[in-house]
């Protein structure tokens, strides 16, 4: 972290700052130039909030050097973090490849899409029970009932159950039930959700970019649940909010080398949610494998024209085979296993 | 709502999409012209999910003509609703100005803060108790403590408190010591938790606009609480996320005329936390009052160079006396009371 | 500009910098912490691109802390510039009222409108002769025999003439025929006709923020005009591309104190274009001058069912004589002229 | 297009309308529901103006149903272009992969940078000689000079040049020696160049997405070249402006696919300034192949430690054949010839 002071500043202001900065127990480096005066900051700038030095009167900018993150930070620990989801690898080389429904509407369907997407190479099964809607009107998903169905269906294929939890009521359930909770896009600074995720989830983590979060801010919360005791977190890349509406979001897929550069954790892609458009998944899912992710989570639905939910950008099962194909060539072109 | 359907459409695609909408409830009108056909629904499409209808193959779109929200709709309460904190009312001519540090930190501090804003003309205190902070390792407030001392505040001073709740669980501890209940920008889409304030809070909620948050998008939320059971919302505009980053975020004024133009709900401004800078408080204050808005959130500080949080963008008393004085003179030309 | 490089930083890879530096022409200053190493550059940084130095394999980032333009810049100009365009002064207390079609559609048409702008309180006119359409199919306005009618207009009542210039090739006629010559948002970053314009205009520039320009790449293209020899220059906010389509642009009011405390050129909004609807202008007419802006930029137009551009922004007269009423009482208030 | 009256609109209103529309040329078919009055207009609704139609008080909005182009829309021109550069076709099968400086900076340097270009497998050879720099003060490139050099390089290695053109003056010069010219991001909606372009220049053109540009806007600079007299248009991605700033730009990879639908025009991909890394080219510019982009451009330097401009973003020659072997793979995946 480096002060940079106002032009002129005097030495009882210059001592003050420093000696604010002194008592959060950092030592400085002053570098007194013509016009500026700058103070480096050596020591651990993690816990030191730039905006309680960037007030005073004297200063005028506090600069990071130093990501304010160290869980998850790559420079602390250099390796891949391989996630275990009940068995099925996501990180490395290791992909995970997350098919399902939008939402759970009824066990024959579930069951039904499972062993499809099964069949087709997908290693897990997403299925939404609770689902957050811009509409008070609109389905609000099957609850429990749905995660039942789910568990059904993971009996039947074996496939590890992804699903998203909205509110730390559930949790419990969720830890029962689910291989793989979700914290939504809507949900990424629901600070006391990742806190109490953090604590009390014995399963991974899969937490999804917020709509408008800048890489750092997407990792800090990932921090938040590593420093709260749950340190397998996977990151979702699901498009983020510009000025374009002609698609849903638009997907950041630079996201995959920032990821990979900045932390440790493994990053896979939603296209489906990003595009808003079946058409748009495909050459997205291959896009996204080529730049090197670490998985993909998918739509498919035997039947969107009668899906509750998000029907237009769900995959029919055909459709979702031929595209495993493609992407098993892609996958060898960029050395991960499919 | 009208479909818009693919060039060339045969009838049997037209027959199958009319009567999926026909069994929602709606009347059809068919318009056929020479290359497309369109059809409108009439009856009530607040409930319809377009999607559903955009998921059919024959369907080029679908679109909105009438707003998906109703209980907030100005279309059906064509009056302004005034709103009534403890006695202060907001709406109409009726201005709230909202001043107090960003952070509860001691007893003394926001006594003295509460003294000084009520002195300048004040009429609602806030202090964040429970912070939503981007780094885990940030002050997180004081919690129940620090409510406990916004209501010794409000016994020394009379002002009513405003404060944010995060999580549901404080929810019968809010109803007791909270006059207005705060929901932040990064929970406006936390549905459970708007769910249960409109269920379970017996206190007015003031609702602040996501970061990303379109005008329709923070209505339906307002439309959450207001189905859930509690109509008396409170819309704050505090900044949105841009490319510009010089401030903190954009204060989007148009935000008011637009408001009121679709809802009938109050709309205030927090320009504190839009600009991030002390001296862009007082501009774009005048400003929102001249726009019409219907109060103001200012952070207030005695010592701003010792603030846990947000210390930049905080006025000392002494400059918020002054902008008060100026607001008046504003309040004048735009016919409301201060 | 400070030099912050990798960790662990060797001396020879730290000398190879610091001698691209000096042989930049400027003076260095190191700062070895435990860690990492810093740099700060002391002299003239404005033309020094910051990437030449951060390719530099041994350099984790350079940091501006000085802003890049020095014409425009309010450090080494400390009082307001004040611009007279024609006779009229826009800047400190002197307020610009530019008001007129948005295109100019015919003779009879221009007069009315101005008579009745100015006598409203208008002190300049408005009247795009050459238009930047979206489509290529759409109106592209009358061209010169556009600026012949707005010189007649002015002939019969006094006020100066503002409209846009597109193309280098019109430098001449428009230093002939216009007083303020408009630079539109889309040409913001037309980086050869800014330097024509600098060079060949002999009368003030009226710069508009582009789309999605940053304040510094707006201060920039300032610079552009005033480096080429043309100091007389006035900003114009029109609005800022976000998420939100229900606004046609964003209105950036925290741009009037920004502009101000970074630069000391003249501030002007266009609340017209900013909202695309006539019924936003009023209350961001006012809470821009409330806000403090040195002008603002109105379409008004006699018959805005018949406009050829732009209709559903205009106001009529009788509704722009209104609002020139409410705004003399706010210009009262914050001490402006008008 | 389609009107949508406000509810109970009389008919002398809707008569009203009704004319305006017809006298534009267009037929109409009414819908009147039992609130709201639709009128379908049948016809070339490509040159209607939808805000002249807005603004009459009577209508509530206006919808686009076809779009608003014609030359560049895959509607009317199913098949994909190719488009010749100097013997190198683009589009369909045949990938672009052009490389080369940001900018020319000797004829040494830009002759050993095309051959090793050539070489690792480029067909095409780009440099700025015009360069569009946001600071007056930075390098502005070689200009004519530049030209010739890249002229120089072309008889070396017999790679078509590419080159960015930001002023009409120069069109003649860029007929003579430029084989694809460049009109460059900021100069997206410079609608006087592109009418100049499409109507003088004997060049196909590469048409780069603006800063902030929808794709339909986009589209329609390029149906103002088309429509003006040259069909050759090739779209270049490079990246739009968002908030996240670790990224140059968000480089926006579902513009390939969209493109794709909306029109038949070639689109490739410019890795290099989306990210202003050079380590994410690689992952980019593999993606962006495997979701079936036309083509690639590609920064190459032999020295980007002293490159003059854009250093941090350009690739050595080593990196760049590494990467056009891993590219070979990918293009047979998807069917595309390197």
């Amino acid at each position: 972290m480096i002060i940079v002071f106002k032009p002129k500043t005097k030495d009882n202001d210059l001592n003050r700052v420093i000696e604010k900065v002194e008592n959060l127990g950092l030592k400085t480096h002053i570098s007194k130039g013509e016009e500026t005066t700058i103070v480096g900051l050596i020591g651990d700038t993690t816990k030191v909030d730039a905006r309680m030095i960037e007030v005073d009167e004297a200063v005028e900018k506090v600069m990071h050097v130093s990501e304010p993150y160290k869980l998850a930070n790559r420079a602390f620990h250099p390796e891949d973090s391989i996630i275990d989801v009940a068995g099925v690898k996501v990180g490395g080389q290791h992909l995970a490849v997350i098919a399902g429904p939008c939402s759970v509407e009824s066990k024959e369907q579930v069951i039904e899409i499972a062993k499809a997407a099964k069949a087709a190479g997908a290693n897990m099964l997403r299925g939404g029970a609770f689902k957050p809607r811009t509409s008070p009107y609109a389905f609000q998903g099957m609850g429990s009932e749905g995660l039942d169905i789910l568990v059904a269906a993971k009996e039947e294929t074996g496939l590890p159950i992804v699903s998203e939890l909205m509110d730390a009521r559930y949790i419990d359930e969720f830890n029962e039930k689910v291989d793989l909770i979700q914290i939504g896009a809507r949900n990424m600074q629901n600070f006391d959700l990742l806190k109490e995720v953090g604590k009390r989830c014995t399963k991974p983590i899969l937490l999804k970019r917020g709509l408008s979060a800048t890489f750092q801010e997407w990792i800090m919360s990932a921090e938040y649940i590593m420093a709260s005791g749950n340190p397998n977190v996977i990151l979702c890349e699901r498009g983020v909010r510009t000025f374009e509406s002609y698609t849903r979001n638009t997907l950041d897929l630079q996201a995959i080398p920032v990821i990979k550069e900045l932390t440790h954790l493994p990053i896979i892609i939603d296209p489906s949610h990003a595009g808003g458009k079946w058409w748009l998944v495909e050459p997205m899912a291959k896009a996204s494998l080529a730049a090197g992710c670490d998985g993909l989570m998918i739509e498919v639905h035997n039947n969107p024209e009668k899906a509750l939910c998000d029907g237009p950008q769900s995959l029919k099962p055909e459709k979702f085979e031929t595209l495993m194909k493609q992407l098993t060539i892609i996958a060898d072109a960029v050395d991960k296993k499919l």
